[in-house]
């Protein structure tokens, strides 16, 4: 399979993490979103929607939106629960990334990134910061009382929201007042088989 | 099992819809956002995250989120593909409703629905709905080849992406470009059992 991606992203980095843990190999072709590279007409035939991560899977498939990604690779693995509770809770945790944290921790970190400092975008950085405080405060209360996210185990739910937790404090966000959550990212980073976010995949290809 | 919930709510709707044709029977608690019912600490200690829709199952374990709710429910369905490239393609269009379709949708009819005309946030109106035709663009694509999201069959994709698609005119959208959209839409509301996003559940309950 073949993992087109870019090496900054840390949806991205969620599929190059969980393959890592459960020894999946892939070729990865790396398109530079900052170059429109996944706004291509070569590119939006793998996947319409124009975002990285797309899998292509081996019958020429394509799977888009990195937390379907995992579940589809996680799926009878150690990082999948195994009960139904288990699993939509595990679904509970990546659609609140999704929906409640991406836009507030991620999005911040890509306005510092990759936009000058005086592009309007700009302007948006309190309101996302304010509701990605909002977001970790949700995590803290939980890690609070618990190890990991579900079922007291490291599953995919852990992978999907360390992905730009750990990184949050590029995009503004200080991550001093979440005791819990420092702790957890310390447990995910000591995980076995563990990957960095800017740890270049081996088997590496670029975009022509 | 209770699903706490707030009738006007697109989130809500696919519970209840999915609920109707798989004939599962719940008590129905409805909260009004509008007076912060959802942010109370009674409210909080059910969903700390404080939205509708919640579930409440029999054990007392509360599952948040609209499509890991749906995914719980229709495990073992006619309304969840069988193989597991088609359930991650389920994953995968929930993901694209939640993170690329439902803030561009959803979000302008509330907008317009539950804010004061002179509300500052109307003056988010011009870039949500410009994403939102974007989002719209993509699930024409998709459905100029295919009767429903995944498989050829409708299912809980079909489901999430209807929720708030069916009433996306509400907030300044008009799903005339979409033809095939349009179709889609009257294909899912001509399915067995089908119920309407005001239709009140029977069993409703209100809160205290």
């Amino acid at each position: 399979m073949r993992l087109f991606d870019y090496l900054d992203s840390g949806n991205g980095y969620k599929v190059r993490l969980l393959c890592a843990q459960l020894g999946l190999r892939y070729a990865w072709t790396e398109l530079d979103i900052d170059r429109g590279e996944t706004r291509t007409p070569a590119f939006l035939a793998r996947n319409p929607n124009g975002r990285v991560p797309t899998l292509e899977l081996d019958d020429g498939t394509h799977l888009a939106e990195s937390n379907a990604i995992l579940w589809y690779l996680a799926e009878g693995s150690a990082l999948m629960p195994a009960t139904a509770l288990g699993r939509a809770q595990v679904l509970q945790w990546m659609f609140f990334e999704q929906y409640s944290h991406e836009p507030y921790v991620a999005t911040p970190r890509y306005i510092v990134r990759h936009l000058p400092a005086d592009h309007p975008r700009q302007a948006e950085l309190p309101e996302r910061l304010a509701r990605g405080r909002a977001a970790l405060e949700v995590m803290e209360r939980h890690l609070a009382a618990a190890p990991y996210f579900v079922d007291g185990r490291y599953s995919i739910a852990d992978i999907a929201l360390y992905a730009y937790t750990h990184v949050a404090e590029d995009g503004g966000h200080t991550l001093a007042p979440y005791a819990s959550v420092r702790a957890w990212l310390a447990r995910v980073a000591a995980q076995p088989n563990h990957v960095r976010l800017l740890d270049r995949p081996t088997e590496a290809s670029t975009a022509p």
